[in-house]
């Protein structure tokens, strides 16, 4: 992990080309190459003001943790799960900052859930816990969205895939950070402005290192490939219109509104 | 669909080069351009015998069914339900036909599934079950590889994701069929040459088109996904050096050996 605190993006400038690069002052530095192997500078800078910021990465997969956080399985009755569980989240489910979030057509209770993602920056199988930092590229904001009603409403099969899977339910963003130490981190996600969430990632049950390691072990993480964290206390549903924002400092305030099909 | 009978394969010819094409009597026609998308032959033959078959498609998302056939649904006393039940397997599990199946680092029981896959030749977003057809480009055989005892050991989240989800435990092929009626086909699966799955698709609790129809309301299906059908009756474990083949007449047979880890 670059040891540096940088801020990537991914972008569409004014001309519609696709780029990425990094932020300072209101300007994109645009880099050319691999985000996750030494990128260069274009020379190009891109005013953030007219770009739209699209997902940092476009990952392969988005493996997703359950009952990761104290807090919340005390609130719930869990106890510490011996190993991550985990789930995927389908890649029709990914999008920008920004996206609106379309309610799915059964119309059922959605809710947004605030988390941390980590984003690998170098390929990890079997990898060490002591080693797994070193695969781990940086880190941002994700709001792992959920049809509540979908997930237990199966008494034989809990629908994970499905009520987490749906189009749009996974934006991303706004930025990628570099050089911050998650253990720090504090995640913060505010409802039409109200703040809902604010948990700190200490509170964990496994840490970023732990995360990486253990998976590694059955699946082979890539580049661009997250790993969100889990969410802990208040989640809550939105309505058509809610506005809904993820924010953790040093990485920045993932925006998105939910709105209604019809 | 393509109503007409063809074989499209994927494959790396001796001179390393990579393409797909059609299969002819021991030779592959080769194609250019998009194989979901009118691709045109480019008038050379690749020899069968001395290329080396991929994986036919290389999808984005494996949506996967359970509790899909009546047969083992009967045998483990579990009534139909309402909606179709499914997880994703995971992109690193994706594998070519000869590919080894790697058995996984923790070493427990890992067993075979036998299933048809159906794969995606158009983009699918709330489909009617009348039009779900249109969007299917043909099947292909997959071996749904499980590691048995990860799936419940916790009481609390059934691992399917995990369970499912280790590299390499989704081998696709060897060719995908054009031109199927799907309800007429049948799964065998051997394991080192002896017959354990023997089951026909019409005996699948949803259909294809409603299962397409169903899936799309969720999630968009883009070319190249595939959806496995589940599996019936006749799973069984494999044997560190067990030979496993999925074979469906008009598809093909798609062969894999489970190899040890050290």
């Amino acid at each position: 992990m670059d040891a540096q605190h940088r801020l990537w993006v991914r972008f569409r400038a004014p001309d519609g080309s696709v780029g990425f690069g990094t932020l300072h002052d209101g300007q994109i530095a645009e880099h050319r190459g691999d985000m996750f192997a030494a990128p260069q500078p274009t020379g190009r800078f891109v005013a953030l003001d007219g770009a739209k910021l699209l997902r940092p990465m476009q990952p392969g997969k988005v493996v997703a943790l359950w009952n990761n956080f104290k807090a919340l399985g005390d609130k719930l009755g869990l106890s510490a799960p011996p190993e991550p569980l985990y789930f995927l989240k389908a890649p029709n489910s990914f999008a920008d900052p920004g996206d609106a979030i379309l309610q799915p057509r059964d119309k059922g209770k959605v809710i947004y859930e605030g988390e941390l993602a980590i984003v690998i920056g170098e390929r990890a199988s079997g990898v060490a816990e002591h080693d797994a930092l070193a695969h781990v590229f940086g880190y941002t904001c994700v709001n792992d969205v959920t049809a509540a009603e979908v997930l237990n409403r199966d008494a034989t099969f809990a629908q994970w895939t499905r009520a987490k899977g749906h189009d749009g339910f996974c934006p991303l963003g706004p930025a990628i950070a570099t050089g911050l130490d998650a253990a720090r981190l504090v995640v913060r996600t505010t409802l039409n402005g109200e703040l809902r969430q604010d948990f700190p990632i200490s509170d964990m049950r496994f840490t970023v290192a732990q995360l990486v390691s253990l998976i590694s072990q059955d699946m082979t993480l890539e580049p661009g490939d997250a790993i969100l964290c889990g969410t802990s206390i208040g989640v809550g549903s939105m309505k058509p219109g809610s506005d809904v924002a993820i924010e953790i400092e040093g990485i920045g305030a993932l925006r998105n509104r939910y709105v209604a099909r019809d």
